[in-house]
């Protein structure tokens, strides 16, 4: 039976970007499982009611209903054990724990500058929600929050000063070719170029050359979605 | 062949404190190694000449001279196969390469909060160069390069915040043991508890009782040297 997931879309149905299904999307590829993705919007909570809260990713396989991504990933690697391993052994599960958590805290490093980009590819009804959700979060409007991004970028990219040192010495966080560890480090950069045409990262930082990569990777998967060229 | 490693001392030759010495010292104890540790000072650049640099920690093991952390633990890993590994297999390998690249910050980010304190450990014959070496790096004087680092606290403890995430959820970023991974990271916080009272940890934060269980790994190995008690 084929795998479903539910991936976030906006007002083009084609255009998914949220950096936790971009996750998946590219371990599914890594695992050679075809997946059939489902086109979500925020305000559509009843649709995934089954997983058993409200954000995507949720795969569903067979009767199965698997909700966040690290759970996924490691959902995927456990029950399809003789696809190619998304970790690569028991210790480095472990270790890509962290690749994970660090990922997430780039979703909030990155959102300073995406913010206000994301509400203008949102579908139509998920506007007044996703701007009421983020404002509240953030404690003020959109438009302000991202208002001095320029004088932020330099911090930023100074921030991902250990990434660059590793990306220096060999080609991907798993080593000679991708892991998870990579996925998750990659669906926050990515998230950022499908809906937003501030460029983040440096033309040749090492970082930017690493993504880049990954974009090539399982045929240009995530290069060919609809996304700006930063 | 007993190995030897020059390990950074200061004016007690008990009181080690170098964060890349800590590391090996510790991955030196996960191999069951047995290691003669030479109290090395700043200034005693000829005594490792041979191993063409000028930084420690640096290993002899026989005829081979080893310098840099990370080659040492790579060095350890294949010329020690049977010992316990290091790292848990080659994508765990390549998988540390970044923890040792984010420990590497870890050490850049901890150093305007005891910069000065070490100034008081090292031994007398170093102070100079060592005063001169870090006042250029930093473009101004010690005193005044930690003046306002009780203010700089909060940001830095922030900024530890995906460790935390995933040592709330696994005991060590190994897994259930320590690997290098914990090492690379442990060795900046060790470092600071050598040479500074300063409290840069929270009591009860998970990163802090991860670092509080490495203290007690191998026996107190680092919980037993001359430290202070934050």
């Amino acid at each position: 039976m084929t795998l479903r997931m539910y991936d976030l879309a906006g007002s083009e149905p084609d255009r998914r970007f949220s950096p936790y299904c971009w996750r998946i999307r590219m371990a599914l590829a890594h695992k050679k499982l075809a997946v059939e993705t489902i086109p979500w919007r925020f305000t559509e909570k009843a649709e995934i009611a089954a997983s058993g809260q409200l954000l995507v990713p949720v795969l569903v396989d067979g009767e199965r209903w698997i909700a966040d991504s690290w759970a996924i990933a490691n959902y995927l690697e456990d029950a399809y054990p003789d696809a190619p391993s998304l970790f690569g052994g028991p210790a480095a599960r472990s270790l890509t724990r962290h690749y994970s958590s660090f990922g997430d805290s780039l979703v909030l490093a990155i959102f300073p500058f995406v913010a206000l980009d994301i509400l203008g590819h949102v579908a139509d009804k998920d506007r007044d929600y996703f701007r009421a959700t983020r404002e509240k979060r953030v404690g003020t409007t959109l438009e302000a929050f991202v208002a001095g991004r320029d004088g932020k970028l330099a911090a930023f990219r100074a921030s991902l000063a250990p990434l660059r040192v590793t990306l220096k010495s060999q080609p991907f966080f798993g080593g000679e070719e991708p892991l998870y560890a990579d996925y998750a480090v990659f669906g926050p950069l990515q998230w950022a170029r499908c809906i937003s045409p501030f460029a983040l990262l440096e033309e040749g930082d090492p970082v930017k050359l690493w993504r880049d990569r990954l974009l090539d990777s399982f045929g240009g998967l995530a290069r060919k979605s609809p996304a700006y060229d930063v």
